[in-house]
């Protein structure tokens, strides 16, 4: 799918906003790419991240899905608008093992209001690199909040 | 619904689980309550947990609900059983805006190797807190996993 | 949850909208209660709605809870509002055996644009009766569409 | 992704199972495509088919998505095994406007218990046809239950 944006200033948009989320900062993860209707998210696993059995905890998994995902609707949305997570569906296929993760957020359909994304998450950053979840998330964008904008 | 613990010992050991999960000491969680089919977790907020409209980051909210659902599965588990979470979905009803936050995880059917949550997250303790998140959850009991245990 | 209607013309509203909806009529749905938020549908199953092993088939399981919760959520909104389904999930925790069905959605929080509601299919139509599926849904409410409304 | 079938009689296989589907034959489904882990459904919509809008009911949608992924679960399964929903979640990205819907079903991770498949519906049978909605699904392998079989 070929996006087209209506915020020539999309990028520096999206780096902006992932820069004021601070719970990305506390995991450790950071922007790979950016592109209209796409965002890529890199993450090194830690000890401090981790359940039970040692792997990545699928509540951090689920953070970064979702972050890509909506940083990749807030890549299309116009000037102002600022974007909020309505819901979302996670499917977690294999254990999160491993020392690096990737999530890859993009947007299926951009609605005025909602717009609809998906998004996976590959153990390494490789084009071989198993996927360990999918994600189906639903975004919306909030206009005129006074106080609320990305 | 009415709950009968197969493992005598459920409490200590959905205690014991939630002390080893790393991600859950990062984010300052902490057990309320443990029941059989239904475990709550508190978290009081924090600048590192926001996200860019500084608001509980989404993904902290889905990481505290998961976690509730699936300590509420693992003390129905069998002895033994290790307890993973298969895929969930949640709705973000309300900015997740305030100091505290309490999940509540309650298993609505547990099978033998699946189990269905509920889960929801409160801006409070108190019974009167607005609900802001609702998430329905599947959890899995792995058996005989060498190196892996609850 | 007590929900205060917009439309004091709700139930009539409600009952026009599910009459018009051919495939409930196809099915042979039929409408058991209407309160604000909350609808209650029956269906008795027949041969020509089962699945491979004889079991109402989920679509019809889901189209079901999915009009019970659609029907909730238009009773909340402000005359010549339309609702139109944005996204649902649904948890089948048991083979949907027998010959009686109840479907009840109710709205969870009822929000200027969008609605989300919870519903659950029971097998028969007493309180007694097995859950059989659990159903997450976010409806969206259509002001000012030409040529749609309910 | 390729996927081998563990059962070479798999295309007839599937074919047996869909036609004992007897609400698939009730909306007037038929099988356009059946390969290892990938089903293709199509349909017409009819007036018995509609919600109040007169568009393809949501609950329709549903039913020939679901059981596009139920297949395509179905095909990589080995003999014997009978194939269950466990969830799904689909999100409707534009009305069920139009005279034709293709729904593709695939396997994305097929385990030994669970299968994780997406779908999607289109409005037509081109490449070039709109999607209008997406599907996440878990589908379960039943082994030796006596009367269960696909």
């Amino acid at each position: 799918m070929n996006h087209l944006p209506k915020d020539p200033d999309f990028e520096a948009r999206v780096r902006r906003s992932f820069a004021r989320q601070q719970f990305m900062t506390t995991i450790g993860a950071t922007i790979a790419a950016v592109a209209p209707g796409e965002v890529i998210l890199d993450l090194a696993c830690r000890p401090g991240l981790t359940q039970q059995h040692g792997f990545l905890h699928a509540g951090v998994v689920t953070a970064l899905a979702d972050s890509a995902c909506g940083l990749a609707a807030l890549s299309l949305m116009p000037e102002g608008a600022a974007v909020l997570s309505v819901e979302f569906k996670i499917n977690l296929l294999a254990p999160a093992e491993g020392n690096c993760f990737r999530a890859v957020g993009r947007v299926i359909r951009a609605g005025k209001t909602l717009t609809v994304c998906s998004g996976e998450v590959r153990k390494g950053a490789g084009p071989e690199a198993a996927v360990i979840a999918v994600m189906q998330a639903t975004m919306m964008a909030l206009q005129d909040r006074p106080g609320i904008s990305d």
